[in-house]
Protein backbone atom coordinates (compact mmCIF):
# COMPACT_ATOMS: atom_id res chain seq x y z
CA UNK A 1 0.00 0.00 0.00
CA UNK A 2 1.23 3.64 -0.81
CA UNK A 3 1.83 6.35 1.67
CA UNK A 4 -0.47 8.79 1.12
CA UNK A 5 2.44 11.00 2.26
CA UNK A 6 4.25 10.02 -0.22
CA UNK A 7 1.98 12.70 -2.45
CA UNK A 8 2.46 16.55 -2.82
CA UNK A 9 -1.06 16.92 -1.94
CA UNK A 10 -2.04 19.48 0.97
CA UNK A 11 -4.07 19.46 4.08
CA UNK A 12 -7.11 19.94 2.36
CA UNK A 13 -7.16 16.76 0.15
CA UNK A 14 -6.21 14.95 3.52
CA UNK A 15 -9.57 15.80 4.65
CA UNK A 16 -11.14 14.51 1.42
CA UNK A 17 -9.59 11.41 1.96
CA UNK A 18 -9.94 11.20 5.65
CA UNK A 19 -14.07 11.67 4.65
CA UNK A 20 -14.04 9.53 2.23
CA UNK A 21 -12.45 6.59 4.40
CA UNK A 22 -15.00 7.64 7.02
CA UNK A 23 -17.77 7.45 4.89
CA UNK A 24 -16.98 4.51 3.93
CA UNK A 25 -16.90 2.74 7.10
CA UNK A 26 -19.89 4.36 8.00
CA UNK A 27 -21.23 2.86 4.60
CA UNK A 28 -20.16 -0.46 5.43
CA UNK A 29 -21.24 -0.45 9.32
CA UNK A 30 -25.06 1.36 8.82
CA UNK A 31 -26.01 -0.16 5.40
CA UNK A 32 -28.90 -1.79 7.54
CA UNK A 33 -29.47 1.46 9.79
CA UNK A 34 -32.63 2.78 8.01
CA UNK A 35 -31.17 6.00 7.17
CA UNK A 36 -27.88 7.33 5.64
CA UNK A 37 -25.04 8.54 7.48
CA UNK A 38 -25.56 12.41 7.14
CA UNK A 39 -28.88 11.68 8.18
CA UNK A 40 -27.85 10.20 11.03
CA UNK A 41 -25.57 13.38 11.86
CA UNK A 42 -28.37 15.44 11.22
CA UNK A 43 -30.73 13.57 13.75
CA UNK A 44 -27.82 13.48 16.25
CA UNK A 45 -27.43 16.96 16.57
CA UNK A 46 -31.13 18.21 16.10
CA UNK A 47 -31.04 15.32 19.50
CA UNK A 48 -28.19 16.47 21.37
CA UNK A 49 -27.96 20.05 20.65
CA UNK A 50 -31.85 20.71 20.50
CA UNK A 51 -34.31 22.01 19.94
CA UNK A 52 -32.56 24.85 17.99
CA UNK A 53 -33.26 27.33 14.72
CA UNK A 54 -31.94 25.79 11.48
CA UNK A 55 -29.33 28.36 11.60
CA UNK A 56 -27.43 26.88 14.66
CA UNK A 57 -28.10 23.11 12.90
CA UNK A 58 -26.56 24.09 9.50
CA UNK A 59 -23.49 25.52 11.41
CA UNK A 60 -22.93 23.07 13.66
CA UNK A 61 -22.86 20.61 10.41
CA UNK A 62 -20.82 22.64 8.68
CA UNK A 63 -23.29 23.23 6.05
CA UNK A 64 -24.91 26.17 4.21
CA UNK A 65 -28.33 27.14 5.73
CA UNK A 66 -29.53 26.13 2.35
CA UNK A 67 -28.21 22.45 2.42
CA UNK A 68 -29.36 22.10 6.14
CA UNK A 69 -32.78 23.36 5.24
CA UNK A 70 -32.84 20.27 2.80
CA UNK A 71 -32.63 17.94 5.51
CA UNK A 72 -35.27 19.52 7.58
CA UNK A 73 -37.32 19.44 4.98
CA UNK A 74 -36.60 15.23 4.48
CA UNK A 75 -36.73 14.67 8.35
CA UNK A 76 -40.54 16.82 8.39
CA UNK A 77 -41.93 14.63 5.51
CA UNK A 78 -40.80 11.39 7.33
CA UNK A 79 -42.80 12.76 10.61
CA UNK A 80 -39.54 12.63 12.30
CA UNK A 81 -38.84 16.38 12.96
CA UNK A 82 -41.30 19.14 14.22
CA UNK A 83 -41.45 23.16 14.31
CA UNK A 84 -42.24 24.54 17.93
CA UNK A 85 -41.92 28.64 18.21
CA UNK A 86 -39.22 30.16 19.67
CA UNK A 87 -39.78 31.44 23.38
CA UNK A 88 -37.33 34.47 22.52
CA UNK A 89 -37.77 35.32 18.92
CA UNK A 90 -41.20 35.22 17.66
CA UNK A 91 -39.30 35.00 13.55
CA UNK A 92 -37.64 31.96 14.60
CA UNK A 93 -38.75 28.31 15.03
CA UNK A 94 -36.84 25.44 16.68
CA UNK A 95 -36.74 22.35 15.60
CA UNK A 96 -37.02 19.13 17.69
CA UNK A 97 -37.24 15.25 17.14
CA UNK A 98 -40.82 13.99 16.96
CA UNK A 99 -41.07 10.21 19.09
CA UNK A 100 -40.93 8.49 15.83
CA UNK A 101 -37.65 10.61 14.65
CA UNK A 102 -35.77 9.63 18.09
CA UNK A 103 -37.13 6.24 17.50
CA UNK A 104 -35.13 6.00 13.77
CA UNK A 105 -32.20 8.03 15.41
CA UNK A 106 -32.22 5.17 17.82
CA UNK A 107 -32.23 2.40 15.65
CA UNK A 108 -29.44 3.73 13.52
CA UNK A 109 -27.29 4.60 16.82
CA UNK A 110 -26.53 0.55 17.33
CA UNK A 111 -25.26 0.50 13.90
CA UNK A 112 -23.38 3.71 13.77
CA UNK A 113 -21.80 2.44 17.02
CA UNK A 114 -20.47 -0.24 15.26
CA UNK A 115 -18.39 2.34 13.44
CA UNK A 116 -17.64 4.11 15.89
CA UNK A 117 -15.89 1.32 18.40
CA UNK A 118 -14.02 -0.44 14.83
CA UNK A 119 -12.59 3.33 14.32
CA UNK A 120 -11.71 3.65 18.73
CA UNK A 121 -10.17 0.02 18.13
CA UNK A 122 -7.86 1.01 15.17
CA UNK A 123 -7.00 4.13 16.73
CA UNK A 124 -3.57 4.32 18.83
CA UNK A 125 -1.11 5.89 18.94
CA UNK A 126 -3.49 8.39 17.81
CA UNK A 127 -5.21 9.54 20.91
CA UNK A 128 -9.15 10.42 20.74
CA UNK A 129 -9.48 13.26 22.85
CA UNK A 130 -6.12 15.05 20.79
CA UNK A 131 -7.20 14.01 17.19
CA UNK A 132 -11.05 15.80 18.40
CA UNK A 133 -9.22 18.76 19.35
CA UNK A 134 -7.62 19.25 15.78
CA UNK A 135 -10.73 18.12 14.30
CA UNK A 136 -12.51 21.05 15.84
CA UNK A 137 -9.64 23.41 15.21
CA UNK A 138 -9.85 22.45 11.71
CA UNK A 139 -13.43 22.64 11.36
CA UNK A 140 -13.30 26.53 12.80
CA UNK A 141 -10.59 27.28 10.59
CA UNK A 142 -12.62 26.19 7.71
CA UNK A 143 -15.50 27.93 8.89
CA UNK A 144 -13.53 31.41 9.16
CA UNK A 145 -12.03 31.22 5.46
CA UNK A 146 -15.77 30.28 4.22
CA UNK A 147 -16.84 32.93 6.16
CA UNK A 148 -14.27 35.68 4.38
CA UNK A 149 -14.72 34.33 1.02
CA UNK A 150 -18.59 34.56 1.63
CA UNK A 151 -18.15 37.93 2.38
CA UNK A 152 -16.00 39.07 -0.28
CA UNK A 153 -18.43 37.75 -2.56
CA UNK A 154 -21.14 39.64 -1.16
CA UNK A 155 -18.73 43.02 -1.41
CA UNK A 156 -18.42 42.43 -5.00
CA UNK B 1 -21.99 31.09 17.67
CA UNK B 2 -22.42 27.72 20.05
CA UNK B 3 -19.34 25.65 20.18
CA UNK B 4 -19.46 22.41 18.86
CA UNK B 5 -17.59 20.65 21.55
CA UNK B 6 -21.00 21.36 23.90
CA UNK B 7 -22.81 18.13 21.89
CA UNK B 8 -22.08 14.88 22.73
CA UNK B 9 -21.15 14.09 19.86
CA UNK B 10 -18.47 11.65 18.47
CA UNK B 11 -14.37 11.83 16.70
CA UNK B 12 -16.77 10.54 13.63
CA UNK B 13 -19.39 13.35 14.04
CA UNK B 14 -16.54 15.55 13.87
CA UNK B 15 -14.74 14.50 10.48
CA UNK B 16 -18.23 14.99 9.32
CA UNK B 17 -18.59 18.76 10.44
CA UNK B 18 -15.21 18.92 8.88
CA UNK B 19 -15.44 17.43 5.78
CA UNK B 20 -18.97 19.67 5.41
CA UNK B 21 -17.34 22.49 6.42
CA UNK B 22 -13.96 22.57 3.81
CA UNK B 23 -16.83 21.49 0.75
CA UNK B 24 -18.45 24.36 2.06
CA UNK B 25 -15.06 26.72 1.60
CA UNK B 26 -14.12 24.51 -1.63
CA UNK B 27 -17.80 25.34 -3.66
CA UNK B 28 -17.12 29.19 -2.78
CA UNK B 29 -13.70 29.44 -4.02
CA UNK B 30 -13.70 26.75 -6.98
CA UNK B 31 -17.07 27.80 -8.01
CA UNK B 32 -15.44 28.79 -11.89
CA UNK B 33 -12.35 26.31 -11.04
CA UNK B 34 -14.49 24.12 -14.44
CA UNK B 35 -14.56 21.05 -12.11
CA UNK B 36 -15.82 19.90 -8.51
CA UNK B 37 -13.67 20.18 -5.70
CA UNK B 38 -14.38 16.30 -5.79
CA UNK B 39 -12.77 15.70 -9.13
CA UNK B 40 -10.08 17.97 -8.39
CA UNK B 41 -8.75 15.73 -5.55
CA UNK B 42 -9.32 12.70 -8.21
CA UNK B 43 -7.23 14.39 -10.94
CA UNK B 44 -4.60 15.45 -8.60
CA UNK B 45 -3.85 12.06 -7.13
CA UNK B 46 -3.16 10.99 -11.20
CA UNK B 47 -1.22 13.84 -11.68
CA UNK B 48 1.21 13.84 -8.27
CA UNK B 49 1.09 9.62 -8.29
CA UNK B 50 0.44 8.55 -11.49
CA UNK B 51 0.69 6.56 -13.26
CA UNK B 52 -1.13 4.25 -11.35
CA UNK B 53 -3.87 1.72 -11.29
CA UNK B 54 -7.76 1.93 -10.82
CA UNK B 55 -6.77 -0.16 -6.85
CA UNK B 56 -4.00 2.46 -6.16
CA UNK B 57 -5.83 5.49 -6.93
CA UNK B 58 -9.14 3.94 -4.82
CA UNK B 59 -6.58 3.61 -2.02
CA UNK B 60 -5.65 7.26 -2.08
CA UNK B 61 -8.77 8.84 -2.53
CA UNK B 62 -10.18 6.37 0.28
CA UNK B 63 -12.62 5.10 -1.72
CA UNK B 64 -13.77 1.54 -2.83
CA UNK B 65 -12.54 1.04 -5.74
CA UNK B 66 -16.51 0.95 -7.47
CA UNK B 67 -16.76 4.61 -6.08
CA UNK B 68 -13.49 5.33 -8.05
CA UNK B 69 -14.10 3.67 -11.06
CA UNK B 70 -16.96 6.43 -11.64
CA UNK B 71 -14.59 9.52 -11.55
CA UNK B 72 -12.38 7.31 -13.90
CA UNK B 73 -15.02 6.87 -16.19
CA UNK B 74 -16.16 10.64 -16.07
CA UNK B 75 -12.92 11.88 -16.71
CA UNK B 76 -12.36 8.92 -19.74
CA UNK B 77 -15.38 10.63 -21.04
CA UNK B 78 -13.72 14.60 -20.81
CA UNK B 79 -10.70 12.97 -22.68
CA UNK B 80 -9.12 14.16 -19.48
CA UNK B 81 -7.58 10.38 -18.93
CA UNK B 82 -5.98 7.45 -20.84
CA UNK B 83 -5.06 3.78 -19.72
CA UNK B 84 -1.67 2.50 -20.80
CA UNK B 85 -0.59 -1.18 -20.64
CA UNK B 86 1.09 -1.76 -16.62
CA UNK B 87 4.89 -2.94 -17.14
CA UNK B 88 4.65 -5.44 -14.72
CA UNK B 89 1.21 -7.08 -15.07
CA UNK B 90 -0.05 -7.61 -18.01
CA UNK B 91 -4.30 -8.19 -16.95
CA UNK B 92 -3.46 -4.18 -14.87
CA UNK B 93 -3.66 -0.73 -16.75
CA UNK B 94 -2.41 2.23 -15.79
CA UNK B 95 -4.09 5.79 -15.62
CA UNK B 96 -2.43 9.06 -16.62
CA UNK B 97 -3.69 12.25 -17.28
CA UNK B 98 -4.19 13.50 -20.94
CA UNK B 99 -2.63 16.81 -21.85
CA UNK B 100 -6.07 18.21 -22.01
CA UNK B 101 -6.50 16.83 -18.59
CA UNK B 102 -3.45 18.34 -17.13
CA UNK B 103 -4.96 21.65 -18.25
CA UNK B 104 -7.79 21.11 -16.26
CA UNK B 105 -6.30 20.33 -13.26
CA UNK B 106 -4.18 23.66 -13.85
CA UNK B 107 -7.32 25.78 -14.07
CA UNK B 108 -8.44 23.93 -11.35
CA UNK B 109 -5.30 24.24 -9.35
CA UNK B 110 -5.53 28.73 -9.01
CA UNK B 111 -8.68 28.42 -7.77
CA UNK B 112 -8.15 25.54 -5.07
CA UNK B 113 -4.94 27.33 -4.28
CA UNK B 114 -6.93 30.62 -2.84
CA UNK B 115 -9.13 28.15 -0.58
CA UNK B 116 -5.39 26.28 0.48
CA UNK B 117 -4.43 30.07 1.34
CA UNK B 118 -7.42 30.76 3.25
CA UNK B 119 -7.54 27.88 5.46
CA UNK B 120 -3.60 28.31 6.05
CA UNK B 121 -3.97 31.71 7.30
CA UNK B 122 -7.16 31.03 9.87
CA UNK B 123 -5.05 27.68 10.76
CA UNK B 124 -2.94 29.47 14.04
CA UNK B 125 -2.82 27.77 16.82
CA UNK B 126 -3.04 24.59 15.21
CA UNK B 127 0.25 23.70 13.01
CA UNK B 128 -0.17 22.27 9.81
CA UNK B 129 2.22 19.78 9.32
CA UNK B 130 0.89 18.22 12.59
CA UNK B 131 -2.81 18.65 11.59
CA UNK B 132 -1.72 16.58 8.12
CA UNK B 133 -0.25 14.18 10.48
CA UNK B 134 -3.50 13.81 12.79
CA UNK B 135 -5.54 13.75 9.45
CA UNK B 136 -3.51 10.81 7.76
CA UNK B 137 -3.35 8.04 10.77
CA UNK B 138 -7.04 8.61 11.68
CA UNK B 139 -7.20 8.18 8.00
CA UNK B 140 -5.58 5.13 8.18
CA UNK B 141 -7.69 3.83 11.35
CA UNK B 142 -10.68 4.45 8.79
CA UNK B 143 -9.33 2.20 6.58
CA UNK B 144 -8.27 -0.80 9.54
CA UNK B 145 -11.64 -0.76 10.68
CA UNK B 146 -13.63 -0.75 7.27
CA UNK B 147 -11.07 -3.60 5.74
CA UNK B 148 -12.10 -5.23 9.21
CA UNK B 149 -15.82 -5.02 8.25
CA UNK B 150 -15.73 -6.25 4.89
CA UNK B 151 -13.99 -9.28 5.60
CA UNK B 152 -16.67 -9.99 8.15
CA UNK B 153 -19.18 -9.46 5.90
CA UNK B 154 -17.56 -11.63 3.21
CA UNK B 155 -16.72 -14.26 5.64
CA UNK B 156 -21.09 -14.11 6.97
Amino acid sequence: MPTRTALKTSLLFDVFALSQQVGTLLQLAMRDAGMRPSDYAAYSVVLEGGPLTLTELARQLGMPVTTAADYVRAMLARGHLRKQPHPNDSRAQLLALTPAGVRAHRTANTRFERAYRAIIRELPPLDEADAREVLQRLTESAARAADRFAERLADS
